[in-house]
């Protein structure tokens, strides 16, 4: 028989699961002989079979009634007893908090007869009634799900007849006929009476308990939250305790240490003479805890004794909820508290002072997202401002600066100094330079993965993307929000960490840890109060520890030396992924606009003449930025197309030039270069290694460059570690053509340049072929790097731009995806292919290398999967190479 | 000690894999006590370490001087001696047969000296020197690499010079004269003098066969004909017999029966007074083996013997290579025949009638490609012909009629009544009437997998594409081929089995085999010539075992009544896949262009009430022509923008009318839609189950469509099988939230109509996220149906339309690929992800059908495959049905 009842004095906190966080953390209490009213815990086992049925197991009820049986003999009282009522509280408890989505019912066992028994019992008719009217409050509004508005308003109407102001001042006779007009609002708007058997409130309320797992609400804050939908909660009976009892009695909240700072200290609430819900709704002004010293100086002590018993017990900083009745201290609640990413840290290095945790163990109370909240400015909080709208928050931070309309303007003002936004409509790769330009950018379309979105994160820079109220005319250099008139030069201010838009000029207060990661512990210190001090200190101490622990390398993704150099100041051990197709925009663009247009190897040879001397300028500068660490250089990989112009767009100037009998010889010649390269997929198409191999000397013009350049920094006593990276490779067959002629180009260099060269050659592993295939693809390649992005999205066939574009908001919506595939690793499809790939590629090669170099490789989640793996390094942009460190670490002690 | 030399009294007929072809029939032989000269084979395992390293491994050298002993030591005859010489003949021979690819040097051990041994011995000087001018010739030509012509041209100069017109009426002198000019030949061309030692002739000879594995051209072929390129050759030295030693002596070939038409009986040449070489090279008429029993009837009736003995014990149709020395008969070669198609189904069933080889033998002595040649109609052999030029052999048979350049002229002839050939630069989905309407295509853009090429095969039509010499100007009703005009009416033939293009009407036989498969063997042979009969009842006897024994179901992909009841003539048990789009083109498009033009839920509820019956009476068509056997209907696949008009030219039009102050309301609005649905990579992007997901209610219309039919004929009796299939699922919450929705439907309707619905409901399996997750999709998904169209983009990341488009061809080219991975399955990777997902797949569900429905459902390698991994039915193009039915009979015997 399935055990679906657990006593308080049965579980243990380690039973979340079956439990719940409230249950579980209620038998912990429980077991440490803290004052806990007694109670029981219906599993989350019970609530799955439930949901599933649609009804209660049998044994559920039959468990039930032996467990409420036991309840009323330890405490000599009956449920809904005329004389001596049990009460009972009924409370939703999953394993994961989903504070304020589930539902409570307080006082159940009260009715007619009962409510009697109670004011006979307590000698306090007043209570005993505001019970019953609060129990048919609370059980209309959950149990029976009648608008809570109709109880509010009758509550309101009886204040007034009465002539009071607050509830507590109602008398018997005002709540008598509150509990008459509650049970006519029932039986109106449920069409049944009032349930007056306490088993059958018992039974209901524990149903809409269940129930409240699949509301809407509930749902899309799973989903949000990345909560799996089908854990179902426990529910928690528990004898009712009554903080409403008079000025003896009270309730309140208490965290163990400052969830905001992180300082050691009692914070928390009181509130006298009332229960838990009226704290929460914040009715009355509640007291600080302190009060409750000179309140009740007895249970103010029982008080500090329990919390730093549970302190010491979770290790942790532990919030918790009691109850005072009539001076007698009851525990209701514990958990581990949240707290913001500052008073993370602070605890986490506190505690080991405290010798209560080791270094492991604080490195799993903080993570890589508390970190990247620290790195970032922000607005001052006390500042005055003006809300614009909200977009999508797509790369946090906050930037404040001059409205720009194009790239061009973007720079010109940086080159005079000035601080400017770029807003767009979207953006595309020829707004490099103004992205870098500028502050932070707002593009009124695209989600979190657009164009602006990527490259802004990448580059750590503000973006808010999504701002669909803003309506972009470049032309004009204006753009309207909801009738109002942006021009360029007007100042505006996006919190790309919230998503929010402002007019005018925000101050920004900066980052001490981003002072920290880029310049080290003591720049961070000069001039620093002692609290961001000790700040700064928690995390260098917390990242060193990561740092000494970790197995996962460190790389970033850099195209540019001055990239590079930022990345190594902040911890990269070298470059995963230098694209080296954003070395040919630009002047540049021209030359391969001549190279697709060339009408043989005559042409293309000139191309190639002019282009070597500039890659090999390029792969110098980033090889001497790197010098001693390696850096992974990918062949070319876009279709060449890319460096064209839009089709359709040129297709509708030429014709239009040809209409008004004025054509453009050099625009028909670059159409029909355009009409030739189309294809209707290019993601599909000719790319990578593919053009690798169709294209004559592009690979080798490329090979030539890095290994000239490495040659040459080697002569000058440098010690450049390159490795060479083949993109798109599905089939071994590509990369022993590619490396047939690497091999040779490599050998003539280091023999021309008279050094010796050893310059590894790999493949990225994208397409699902390579990975299925990844024993043979290992015998041609000394290292994999999986490319997440694109193994994405060939494994689940769709490409980001559509993602964008559309569907991608329904498949979050209805619950296919917890989170973008683009975001977070999708584990059990994406995954099991680069599982696949590390083991049959080590099977065939033990000492192959594996890399990471899509953008996953700086996501917390992704990398402690990585680790889990074998992966060797994880590769991401420089702005999150401290999250990877940190993150790489708490896997390695997981 | 690897063991790198055998005799060919050790080996056997099993070991062609290490003895290569020529070398296991040579061992078989001497263990069947057939006169077969002495001598060793070196294996190709020798083959393959020499061209890994670059040279012999030294237990080669040791093994070939003790074989070479023990050869010389049988005989009594040393190599080259002076006296006696023993001679051998150096033959390449691989596993695989790759005839005229590789290398054979005969006479090996003649020198200065050995030269007057031999001419003593055989008391025949001018033999003696022949034969040295012999191996001086091929020793330049094959081991040394000197041009032939060289050879040749002193060969004629010597001819003229002694006034006479062949070879063998040269005298001694001529022969002495020839030999110092070739040593002289040799010694200017390769800096050398031709080595005189008989071992160092023997190596360099062995060397010689071992490189030529790797020439350019046996590299080609090999690709070519699927051979993997690492295999090596073996190396046969064989003791030499002379067929040159006058009157007496000849060489033939022979065939056990007529490999043309497979009669029993004998067939061959034989050349009195020759080698081998001289057979092949054609220089003298040879007489027909039947004049044999005139010349030397002793060797003749030696040799039938020999000849049924072989046939007997290979089981099979041999060919023959023999020499007669001084009527002693010697066999120097045996293999199974190669045969025509016919020949090959005839035989098969003879042998079964001789009792030599068992019904299943028999269906793996045919193959599906041999049963396709026999189905198509050919352009008759005798005709004369007037060639055009040739494309691409997209679609085989043989089309003849007038040319007609547009879909729509194309069906007004066929509705006329007359024979046309659909000529386009290329089709689209528009062209779909007129290539039904035309008895062929032919095409001046696209390769193999165009749309005209793909099309055409399902369809069973011919089809001849990219033939690039032909230019269309469809405008003008004009074609120019090479300068010559063709006007629409000009009559034309196309050979979609050669690509041929003939002007005029080729006339063409058509095929009894197709005859029998359509009608029935009854109809087939009305009217037809014994040997025809005969045919016809092979491939009957072959067809009906395979379907006794094949445990693989075969289903036809047709989407209309028409193929459905055609591929059941041919045998199809069902349709695995109906594609449901082809039911919106022609007039229904404009309800899909309004459809996607509709403003909300009303306008496009309209639209799905207009095409409600439409879609109903299509399905009440197909079931009904399929009635009692399964119907796997897919929900629409495609991305809307399919249905609309070309992003690109749309825009030009508006904006050139845009230009001309003439704007079209119409148009603009249309464009606005086009551009809505733009997609950069549409293959991935809002399709299939997607679609169905965010456009509301049209996955609904489907359903209901389909269960409305069904329940309609199952009303009347009838008994419907009808499956739903969901396209493009990368996760089972899709298929989950569509199941929801569809389950929904059915119960509503079976309540409707007052019948019972059982319809299965399940998914493609075409991307790999879906096959790595094939456990979790199979708790939705009542069957698996693999796509293995779509599963190859994904899992290779390239789409057909690029395959087209350009790389390919260098991908087969430089052997990335040995055949397109969208002609046959490519196991390796695709493979693993369908054995993956089958396993998967079954182990949460035992009974999970798996099907087939990609064009690889009717690829005779794939179906082996398919057998393997325990799909349950393949399904293919109505004219491939019954290739699918014999091969998938063969896989069950192998």
């Amino acid at each position: 028989m399935t055990q679906y009842v657990y006593a308080f004095s049965e579980g243990s906190k380690e039973q979340k699961e079956l439990l719940g966080g409230k249950g579980a953390n209620l038998a912990e209490m429980t077991k440490l002989g803290l004052p806990v009213p007694p109670g029981f815990t219906i599993t989350t086992e019970a609530c799955r079979s439930y949901l599933a049925a649609g009804t209660e197991p049998g044994e559920l009820r039959v468990q039930l009634t032996m467990a409420l049986r036991r309840l009323e003999d330890d405490l000599g009282r009956r449920l809904g007893d005329r004389h001596d009522p049990l009460l009972v509280s009924v409370r939703s408890g999953a394993m994961h908090s989903m504070p304020g989505m589930m539902e409570t019912v307080l006082n159940v066992g009260l009715n007619d007869a009962s409510v009697k028994g109670l004011a006979e019992e307590s000698g306090d008719e007043r209570f005993a009634w505001d019970s019953y009217r609060r129990l048919l409050q609370m059980f209309g509004k959950t149990v029976l799900e009648i608008d809570g508005e109709v109880f509010s308003n009758a509550l309101d109407e009886a204040k007034s007849a009465q002539g009071v102001a607050t509830d507590v001042e109602l008398n018997v006779d005002s709540l008598k006929g509150l509990v008459s007009t509650f049970k006519a609002v029932i039986l109106e708007h449920s069409g049944d009476e009032f349930p007056q058997h306490p088993r059958e409130q018992l039974d209901m309320a524990i149903r809409a308990v269940f129930d409240s797992w699949n509301t809407e609400r509930a749902r899309l804050y799973r989903r949000r939250e990345r909560i799996p939908q089908d854990l179902g909660t426990a529910v928690n009976i528990c004898t009712m305790v009554f903080g409403n009892l008079g000025e003896t009695s009270g309730t309140g909240v208490a965290f163990t240490r400052d969830p905001a700072s992180g300082h050691s200290g009692v914070y928390g609430d009181y509130l006298v003479n009332a229960q838990g819900e009226d704290v929460v709704a914040g009715i009355r002004n509640t007291l600080s805890l302190a009060d409750l010293k000179d309140l009740d100086p007895s249970s103010y002590k029982q008080l500090l004794q329990v919390m730093r018993r549970l302190e010491t017990h979770y290790r942790d900083l532990c919030d918790i909820e009691f109850t005072i009745e009539r001076s007698k201290l009851w525990m209701l609640q514990t958990r581990v508290g949240k707290r913001t990413a500052a008073a993370a840290f602070r605890i986490a290095t506190q505690l080991v002072d405290e010798n209560l945790i080791t270094m492991d163990e604080a490195l799993q109370r903080v993570d890589g997202a508390q970190l990247a909240q620290l790195m970032f400015p922000r607005f001052d909080a006390a500042a005055e401002k003006t809300r614009l709208g909200k977009g999508m928050a797509a790369s946090p931070g906050a930037a404040t600066g001059q409205i720009v309309f194009s790239s061009k303007a973007a720079e010109k003002a940086a080159a005079e100094g000035q601080a400017v936004i770029l807003v767009r409509k979207e953006t595309n790769p020829d707004d490099l330079g103004g992205m870098i330009a500028s502050q932070g950018v707002l593009t009124s379309r695209g989600g979190k993965t657009s164009h602006a979105a990527v490259v802004a994160r990448g580059m750590g820079k503000t973006c808010v993307c999504g701002f669909a109220e803003l309506d972009v005319n470049s032309a004009a250099g204006t753009a309207t929000v909801n009738g109002e008139v942006l021009r360029e030069g007007d100042m505006i201010s996006i919190d790309g960490s919230t998503g929010e838009v402002f007019a005018g000029e925000v101050p920004v207060v900066s980052s001490p840890v981003a002072t920290y990661l880029e310049s080290g512990l003591d720049e961070a210190l000069k001039d620093t109060d002692p609290d961001t001090g000790e700040l700064v200190r928690s995390v260098d101490r917390l990242l060193t520890h990561a740092d000494s622990i970790r197995r996962l390398r460190v790389r970033t993704n850099a195209d540019n030396a001055e990239d590079a150099a930022r990345a190594r100041h902040l911890g990269a051990q070298g470059i995963g992924l230098c694209r080296t197709e954003h070395m040919f925009l630009g002047d540049r663009r021209v030359l391969i606009e001549r190279l697709i247009l060339a009408s043989g190897s005559e042409e293309r040879q000139a191309v190639y003449d002019e282009l070597l001397p500039l890659q090999r300028q390029d792969f110098v500068e980033l090889l001497t930025a790197m010098n001693d660490l390696p850096v992974t250089i990918r062949l070319l990989d876009p279709p060449l197309h890319e460096f064209l112009p839009d089709r359709t767009e040129l297709s509708v100037k030429v014709a239009l030039d040809r209409a008004a009998g004025n054509p453009d010889p050099d625009e028909e010649r670059l159409l029909a270069a355009v009409d030739k390269l189309h294809e209707s997929n290019p993601m599909l198409g000719l790319r990578g290694v593919r053009l690798g191999l169709v294209l004559p000397g592009l690979f080798a013009l490329q090979v030539r460059a890095i290994s000239e350049a490495a040659a040459g920094l080697k002569a000058q006593g440098g010690n450049p570690q390159v490795e060479i990276m083949v993109p798109l490779v599905g089939s071994v067959m590509e990369l022993f053509l590619i490396r047939d002629e690497a091999d040779q180009i490599l050998a003539t260099v280091a023999q021309e340049q008279g050094v010796e060269l050893d310059i590894p050659i790999g493949t990225m592993i994208e397409l699902p072929r390579a990975a299925l295939t990844a024993a043979r693809v290992a015998e041609a390649a000394q290292f994999f790097s999986f490319g997440t992005n694109d193994l994405t999205q060939t494994t689940w066939g769709f490409s980001r731009d559509d993602v964008e574009g559309g569907f991608f908001a329904t498949y979050l919506d209805r619950g296919v995806f917890m989170v973008s595939p683009f975001e977070s690793l999708d584990v059990d499809g994406v995954g099991r292919l680069i599982r696949i790939a590390a083991t049959d590629g080590r099977k065939r090669r033990p000492d192959l290398k594996l890399g990471v170099c899509g953008e996953h490789g700086g996501d917390p989640d992704s990398i402690h999967f990585f680790h889990q793996v074998g992966i060797d390094y994880v590769s991401c942009s420089p702005f999150r190479v401290p999250i990877a460190r940190l993150e790489a670490g708490r896997a390695a002690v997981l």
